[in-house]
């Protein structure tokens, strides 16, 4: 049992929960929380740390997982947590690896991207909401928050397994790439001329989704095919980013059950 | 000015700031901010608190605002503030008091019903996204968090001054009242038997939106009139409350634009 904030591991642990850039050349991130280390897939799983508390607690759980943990002091278990109150059981999970041609390659693809988000628990739910609602890929601009950020993992609960996407370097090539494979890309934008429920989305179709304070940069949303606006009463001046990409997921998906 | 955090003013705005008793007490609450005292309507504001800073460069803003500012050194302003980076300008404003009557009276009302809610945020998401979708009314469990909580109140983006809400102790006393007169009650339930979109949203609505963890009360969910699912895709098991919210109130927007 590791009893020492000093130990080696403890530290790597720590400079994996801050760090974007230790993640990334580690090409790992951290999974925390009992729900979202069981939904971590079989074989992504590098390796498994559990509090003391935890480990004798639900011992036949953590060996159903497959993988021998590593048992930390329950103080040193808070000491690399995210979390306030921590349940004890973290993993260090292998990053997620999907390439263009894997999301466009399905039917009538429904692609969300993000350009310039900010916030991690927006992303997070945006991740979350997007699987509910069907969409089959998500790209972000390198400039988005860190996907692999602790508290953005978390609030995709799970969705980060399962919901393929992929940073991209250009945000305006990769809607070029869109176009040309037959996806119709849609900007949600205050001027658009038609409302979102006015468009026919079986085709392929991708959305723009622009930055919690400033909206979508002026340049990216002149990439896109169709702006579309989301009708507002009140003298609401703009709504929340996931909030928007749920309005426009959910009219696809409504219009695909019919 | 105000130079020393033990001014008994300043005391009072750290109680107001923390305390949900201290501000129903003093029936206030506090908006802080350029942009949320700006929208505060005027006679609802009782005090206003600027930092030196602002004072000095937004002198013409304030006047505009009709009420004689009390400045508080930087480092005091900072000390009462809510955000990590003040923006110098906070108002003490009188509590909202909407009358059920009054969210009843209009032609086919739509209401949010919030049981139990506790994410500040997301309660101030809903109300933002509720004006932008016409939502006539919100009510709210007791034991909903408190709108006048400054994150909540913030999250709102100023619809706070326009949402007519309501506590209420009995939320199925409530919910009876809203069948007397002839609103539609639905519960957002895995168990709903129609999707969301396959009813007729065109007479007075109301959803029942549940808990963030637990969703809806059961005792609650029995007093709706029906159950709708949101259809989900994936093996995503719920959506965040605000979410749901947001998918239902747009197709009620949706519906009764057509």
């Amino acid at each position: 049992m590791i009893t020492s904030t000093s130990n080696p591991r403890v530290k790597e642990l720590l400079q994996l929960q801050k760090k974007s850039k230790a993640r990334n050349q580690a090409g790992v991130f951290l999974a925390e929380g009992s729900r979202m280390v069981l939904e971590t897939p079989k074989g992504r799983m590098k390796k498994l740390y559990v509090s003391e508390t935890y480990s004798r607690k639900h011992e036949k759980e953590i060996k159903g997982l497959g993988v021998v943990p590593e048992v930390l002091s329950d103080t040193v278990f808070a000491y690399v947590s995210d979390t306030k109150t921590p349940q004890g059981i973290l993993a260090v999970v292998r990053q997620m690896d999907y390439q263009l041609d894997e999301i466009l390659k399905k039917d009538a693809p429904h692609i969300l991207v993000l350009d310039n988000l900010q916030d991690p628990g927006n992303v997070g739910t945006i991740f979350r909401t997007a699987e509910a609602a069907g969409v089959t890929g998500i790209l972000m601009s390198r400039d988005c928050v860190d996907i692999y950020n602790p508290k953005t993992i978390r609030s995709t609960m799970g969705a980060i397994y399962r919901m393929p996407f992929l940073y991209i370097e250009d945000v305006m090539e990769g809607i070029r790439t869109l176009k040309e494979h037959d996806v119709r890309v849609y900007a949600a934008h205050l001027d658009g001329k038609n409302a979102y429920d006015q468009e026919d989305y079986q085709r392929g179709t991708a959305f723009l989704i622009g930055n919690e304070g400033n909206g979508l940069r002026a340049e990216v949303a002149e990439c896109a095919d169709t702006w579309v606006r989301i009708p507002m009463a009140g003298q609401v001046e703009s709504l929340n980013a996931a909030i928007a990409a749920t309005v426009l997921m959910f009219e696809v998906s409504r219009q695909r059950r019919r």
